[in-house]
């Protein structure tokens, strides 16, 4: 392996790149998901595989939480990218960092599917939310980069979007941020919140 | 992260974009399948292992129903994208929601493999057809969407041809519910319903 | 999920789509394979790890036969499809039917991996032979099928180049026959075989 | 399967699929990387829960220094290839033999984090920087066959930053090849060596 020769800013094709491979990354992350749905062994008899199934049901919960983040994250990652048309050395570090928080979310969704409801669930709740968090902050970072000054947005990007972008995506590291806090105090809220916020940032919103 | 703002109608490369995550989602659930054929363990001696890789044939119907079943899917999203050329937030979560039934079918895959022929298959074929219908019914959801007054599709999309579609995806959710009741009766004719289906979508059919 | 409508030939940016499709299909079975080499649980001690590991020599060279053979067969893939420049229903079942062989490589891959010099190991052969059988016939059916009349091709595709493909491609199905056969005399000439096809492959030549 | 029909030199679009090829393996191998972060099985306690996760550090790094180097390779690939316009037989094969690297490194990854701070740490060490190693020269192999004479880069391709490549390029081995001495001496300072590959790699240079 090389170095990364640095290119200031680099033509719109290099963000369809960026693109391909972070849909890539998302693509697998989000399937992966799956891995973690594991098939009861030995619950022979019929009633048995039906209750079994039905006392795993923090792990499709969780399975449904992670898969509606990580689909939004991607919604806004591409709605992003269609607004950026320029890319630099900074930019491609902050998508990797990014990235490396969409690969980690397997690893916290399966932390809270073997641990809700027994002894540990607090420690499992809050690294979910952390992991949440700090993907919310390196959104922010990512696009405020991008956006600064105008930087390496499309030349024809619409400043009233960009700022409602901006406003909209301010929301995301407090919101985060509540549910952490709130795994100290009920871990049911906490992942309840969790998945309120899958919801709430699917549904379109005509104001935003 | 933060939260999708909202765009009504989104230029034709939208489409693109859409199409390539949803491929690659195709890609890696129809690839994870292979991930439920276990090798046998200590079946040391030929006709062992012969006779051990033999024993597990409903591993092998069941990710072959699904590869067809996953391949199948892939050709029909690809088809409506030909005709599909705009897109909105619904059509988005439309999508997600129908990525979400692609991405499980490995779960209800591998527990009908391991519990067919023992007690519990009734359960594990319901879970199987109902995760297909499920999915029948968000193909259909999207489709209609998408074509309700040409909302979304291409301005050349040839009327006839969105009619038979939309006749086509109306067996669909019918045909998989079927299989899902068949389950009540007799676990094998529900199963092989699915492989039949599988099939009968597969082979091309002059008067659709 | 409804049913494919057909729709006899399509425009060339159809075969642009199976390329996508196919080129994530061959990626992840490819990436997959690493999954087989399992660390070496509890071999503490410097020189009982690097004898446990070098214990597992059958499982490396499965991998990278597996990988040079998949990495082949996508080289010849995309080959073929610079040639192929329209697409019908049975071109997409006969690239489906690939597919399906590529996304299994990596189960007879275990299974040789962890039967090799056991008993059991010329089953496993067998079935490492017989995949790869069945894939490069699949392989020929597909090709021979595009090329057939001109069918599918590119009109500019090169008449010289058609015939030169397709005396190639004849010599797969033989040549992995032969060392199916060969694992019912010598399990280990039956791999080696297998391994100096995809080394043979591999090389360019010039008269081809 | 067939045989690769030679064509000396491609055209352009030709490098796309294998960008596109590439990029896949690339996202999965880095998205594997998250199945090495293994739950802690009845660790019930909260403090017993983060006291296991705490332990796992190791396989926090390891997945960390991974990820950035596989992000960082993948930054250089697709530099590279935003100079190479044209491909043939060997520029295929090299390109194989970097993908191998890459596809393998969770198994070295899954190593370390499993012999870390264990008897067999040596050996593991050896295996992860011999990886690297290897992949640093396969990629100088692979850019100095695609500029010699300037061989398969674009028409314009500039002089100097084709240099600077090289240059930078250049540095790759000796590195890793220094971080695999080390592990002889300190397995500690090899790894840690590693990290700061990455991170060195990560950081923009003006000078380069």
């Amino acid at each position: 392996m090389g170095t990364a020769v640095r290119n200031p800013t680099e033509e719109s094709g290099e963000t369809a790149r960026i693109e391909a491979f972070s849909d890539g990354v998302f693509a697998i992350a989000i399937t992966l998901l799956v891995l973690d749905l594991k098939v009861p062994r030995d619950a022979t008899g019929g009633s048995h595989l039906l209750r079994a199934l039905l006392a795993q049901w923090p792990t499709y919960l969780a399975f449904l939480t992670s898969f509606a983040t990580i689909g939004i994250m991607w919604i806004n990652h591409h709605r992003l990218f269609t607004l950026i048309r320029r890319s630099d050395h900074t930019l491609l570090l902050l998508n990797s960092l990014l990235l490396l928080g969409v690969t980690f979310v397997p690893f916290p969704t399966a932390l809270v599917a073997a641990y809700v409801q027994r002894r540990g669930d607090r420690v499992a709740a809050l690294v979910y939310s952390g992991t949440f968090t700090v993907i919310a902050v390196v959104f922010n970072l990512l696009w405020r980069y991008a956006c600064h000054r105008h930087r390496l947005l499309h030349s024809r990007a619409d400043a009233a979007m960009v700022r409602a972008i901006t406003r909209a995506y301010a929301f995301g590291p407090p919101l985060y941020l509540l549910s952490f806090g709130l795994a100290w105090v009920s871990v049911p809220a906490s992942l309840a919140t969790n998945v309120a916020l899958a919801l709430f940032f699917a549904l379109p919103n005509r104001s935003r």
